[in-house]
């Protein structure tokens, strides 16, 4: 009976769901997917289960993924130099297209499959594709031309729309393209955020590195569990989120500002991290609204 | 980090369930609900979240229920004089209009009020509304005539699949109709029988007061995880299944005869019995279908 | 060629209908249905054929009907006692649910099978099914709390206009149910009201044991055939409708107030009395709009 | 009273047309509209309130005209001259031309305003229209050519179920064309009867200057009711049937065969003739079916 | 080698004409079509083969048929006599009606015939089938009655959308009828001008016997290539544009008024005059806008 | 007026197009891109205008593109070492990976890019998205291991089907995968031919270096314009069809087998080879059917 009692409990988990289930389903939730989970072999599979589970209960993912790490490996492969200004990459128009080649054709692919492989349809698509994501050249913070890293004029969801609603997981390169068919380069949380914003997501959520947004990035105590829109803009202000925090949370606010209901930066480190966030009451990283609950 | 991890656990324990919502979502699930899991105050909940989760995880399930007692109860308040023949009820007129009140105006409303207190839309109706029962008398095992107990000559599943087809979970009252508009009580365990074949169910849930199919009924252990209708038949004929089982092993095989791809007999006096049985490797009763897998 | 002629007359009678059949195709109407015409047996017959007619006709007929009557025999039978308040039954749970299970499991389940009948197809419900009568207490005139008596909060129109857009008439008991699945009484007149208004009905009828609003309601000859919203309310002002009529006069107000076209008060002892009012220019009851025609 | 016992007894003729409402609803009837009912205004008029009465009870009415009177006064008009063959009219190119016109540009026209007149929308086409009748040359009984006269080789649907499928009632005029552009004049009692068979039409009805099938055709009270082919076959072949009626027994057993439900030989000088075979048990003419009921 | 020259050159003209076919794919564009064009053999068959192309590319024409000539030639055909004032003929019943007959019944056959030769569905209606036109008396510029001919009030456009929703390309013969079934001639180009406004056509296109819109009428290089709604308004006011050329310019006026996005006056007199309009850079007649572009 | 009357000649090139147009309209076209026409600028941008060309005019394409120089020049620059058994490659885990990259994330999204630029909506896929190709390890003609390079063992027309109806062109990169998510290398003409056939194509084109098929392939004035499948296989056994030729005419009767209408061998060297094909009775390369026409 030991057992039978344990699989009661297993029972009683499911039953737990059922309000989150409630609340979220049909809603397009955007996963931000980068980092050490989709490096990671364990927390790679546990990701893809996530996403799965999602989609059975009735949600409709979406994946942006990003790919410096491999980027760089292909490029060094192919001998191919690289110069940097402050610590940046310059992106000519031979590393745009084997960063184009890379994420498209090599990281995009294998994260379809892996769907593919737990019955999920998936798609890999660009922002070329059905000209997605329509771009133009971003200058740095310095205003200094750093070759085809784009910025997102136009999100056109006619192909993203067209996939969901016909059941497939749209798995998407951050690849833009010009009027003039020029390739760039997008940083993948820009374009998570935009997609979130275009398709009116209920929830954009961000696989990180990190705890959370932390007060004091040394301390993980010092995480936010929740912040609002004007918490976020103060802590920016006063100095207390800095550095390479201010961009995602940025991102975050962009997002917000279309439309998104929340964002969420998460521990990709932790393992099914995206489903104890949505299906549970435990916080796991930091969620960012636009007014408190 | 210990609350984390059971955390973690409990997100394992709902990617457990994915490869069993691929095999059964969009399938028709027939319940036929009664017994202790209809009085018990604990199980009655545990059965409409089972319920409910079918419902939020793709499934469509469809409850029968019955109500001996009640309508035992209800007589007995009115001071309904009964005849009985050989232990079995005659149903005359009145005692058929009263039953009928009872299913189809108390414990079918209960039923439907419980699952829309969790969020699930429901319609209670009975086999009048839509013609849904077509009935017959039905004499008994020696060909005497009961008064109004029917058996069910045509499933008309209009009504039914109009409110499956819009998200509603339909609970059905075992009372039929002739085309004399006689009103007739059913066995709600033929009722849910036809009605699952009728509808080609994936699958129809008996729940019981017993743990399953068993070899010698005073000994728990010798029950039967599976069989097939052969097996099912030579049990019959062998005396291994006998009295009061014979029915409800009837009632099985008549629903893989229309065309129900597996019954399952269950014990209903467990804790989400449905969900264990459906999300779960483990059987927690007997499984008939028509061949061995 | 008597006969003949007699043949004719009658396609003529047909004729005669075009222009309220192409006036009124589509619309929903609504029936309040109590009274002489629910009890006599003929006034029965004529209300379903009337119904059955206007569904034939391209109408969308909705049914709602009370039952005071057979709740006290019912009461009676079962031996239970009522306290009564200024002539006003005092309803406690149990009484709740017992008007519930006579309204819900037999008056309404014989009125659709009368409907089938004639081919029909109907389905009664009440308003926990779907949640469509969301109900609260409701205080009587003087404030005083006379038990599970309800006023409706909201009708969810989502299982009517799911029952209306399939072919089905729907057969609506009067029962509420509140956030905390407490069942209440509402009055049928009120329901009625509500479900016209909360569908945009073109007709709301009342079947009534009078021949429509009299100035004095002892002389039917001073019945008022048209009646505008503005002269009701100054009848009731000077005191020319009174007493039992003015709750009557206050539903056909708000339910013109919630956009319903115009409303009926019948003399449901006339037969087709419906099919009279709708298809004829005599009229043979008093007709309620929100200005004159 | 009086006069509301009277309004009564009309609500019962409506009530009556149920069962027949119940049976025909949604099938296709094919009317052949031609002679004394086409002339007479009464009767013109009675004839459109009896395709409007079709088409408000759900019923899809086609009409097919015929139109020799005009013609033949349109040719006269225009001096036009014209060659006999054993009293049939020779019909050169010149001929078929004013007959198109007078058919398409007149009688149809003139049948289309009246319908739209008493609110039914409606269409007047022509066999040319979406190509519906593909015709060829039709040698006479003796084998002769007369000219453009033709029969019909295939009936192209699509148009007349695109008008019926959106509420359109077709009002067809008996002209075909061939692959050559070629126009020829079609006897309407074909055009009917291909057309009826093509849309398996639930009824085909003739209105015709005749009581029926007559056994005596000098005798009306030698009508015969109800005959089925085989009768009929085996009356044309003992000669009891003969002379005009032939061709249009034939155009009747065409239909049946080609699988119109039941062809209705009516008295087109009565007024309602339609309704009355129709809607009500007294037959006005002669009904042929396949086989007897 | 020569001839697959010749060939390709062939192909680029395909080629060059996808910018147009993406620029008005699915568009309505409305054709009045009179004058040489209706006549002449050779340029019959060009705009019967250039409606047919637009059909195919993906537009949606709809043609407006003239066709006072063959009016006034059965009007002497069969001998009836014209009154005219100040060279206006007036328009009696019987000459309404045989209007009425030549448009409906001979000349809008005759161009369905020609355009379901080359495969395209189509159907020859006039303003009474659907309602269409609702039309009312037109008196002329003096304010004389010149009898039944008629302006439009109403233009009721299911029966239109119905046919083009359906792949039929409507022939529509300017015919008007009023509430009292009265028929009306009315004048093709204002016929063209209101169909076009009422379904908001992308185009409307005049083919007339003259080169365009000239300044000096006998001067064909004064044409007019691209005129604004303001300019058409300046060249009347000033007597550019004067006499039989103004009726024509306020059509256009018109048309643009209720939406049309361009007119165009075309020399019909040109082959494929429809198709070098619509599918080069060429302009052959004058174009009308709102606005400069 | 000497540009006119070129102009008009223009307009007769479209009028010539019309009846293969009919013919073709809605119907999926299969075509296999590479060799010349891949590298050349000016082929390539008019294969991008002739399939832009098929899609206005209602076909729908679907591209299926090699690459096996690119894939070459690719691992040449990472310094991959490649074995080669009689002259082909073995195509290890590592290669197959840098040919899916090079496929799906290179040359496929070039492609898209072009067709966008000139207003097609189109998508590029691999046989791993919404696992279009399923595939297994092919042996080479004697039996050998290459590594993976794969045959295809179910096309799902799914994904292929969704973006058809939702009007985007799909190009295909011919990489496989099988249940073990292991990627394979596939001939792009056996892709072609596999996708042409679980369509139901009505075309499909090979985009080749040659003439067509040739008797003599030395001799470009051999060339077969129509093949039969039964002369073809003729062919093939008495030699005259040899060498290379044999596995592209195989793909041929392959794509016949399964049901396209019409494989056609064309000279991708010749500009608009594409729409010359379609569009005219001038042929330019083999056509090969079942039958005889």
């Amino acid at each position: 009976m030991k057992h039978l009692e344990q699989e009661i409990l297993k029972a009683e988990v499911l039953i737990e769901a059922i309000p989150y289930i409630r609340k979220f389903a049909g809603n397009v939730v955007v996963v931000k997917y980068g980092g050490s989970a989709m490096i990671d072999e364990k927390l790679r599979k546990s990701v893809v289960q996530d996403i799965a589970m999602m989609k059975y209960i009735g949600l409709n993912p979406v994946v942006v993924h990003g790919g410096g790490k491999e980027i760089t490996e292909m490029l060094q492969k192919m001998g191919k130099q690289t110069e940097f200004l402050d610590g940046l990459r310059v992106t000519d128009k031979e590393t745009a297209k084997i960063a184009e080649m890379v994420l498209s054709g090599s990281i995009g692919k294998d994260l379809v499959e892996e769907l593919q492989a737990v019955g999920i349809p998936s798609v890999g698509i660009s922002g070329k594709d059905g000209h997605t994501l329509l771009a133009s050249k971003k200058l740095d913070a310095k205003g200094r031309d750093l070759g085809f890293v784009g910025k997102i004029d136009k999100v056109d969801t006619t192909l993203l729309n067209t996939l969901l609603g016909n059941g497939f997981v749209p798995v998407l390169s951050p690849v833009g393209v010009d009027e003039h068919s020029q390739t760039y380069n997008i940083n993948a949380d820009y374009a998570a955020s935009a997609v979130a914003g275009a398709l009116s997501a209920q929830k954009l959520i961000f696989l990180t590195d990190v705890e959370g947004i932390l007060k004091d990035k040394n301390d993980p105590s010092t995480i936010l569990r929740f912040l609002t829109e004007n918490q976020a803009m103060d802590y920016i202000a006063d100095g207390t989120i800095n550095g390479g925090m201010i961009p995602k949370v940025q991102c975050c606010l962009d997002a917000l500002e279309k439309g998104v209901k929340s964002v969420h930066v998460l521990d990709g480190r932790v393992t099914h991290a995206i489903l104890l966030e949505i299906f549970t009451t435990r916080g796991i990283g930091t969620m960012v609204t636009r007014e408190e609950k």
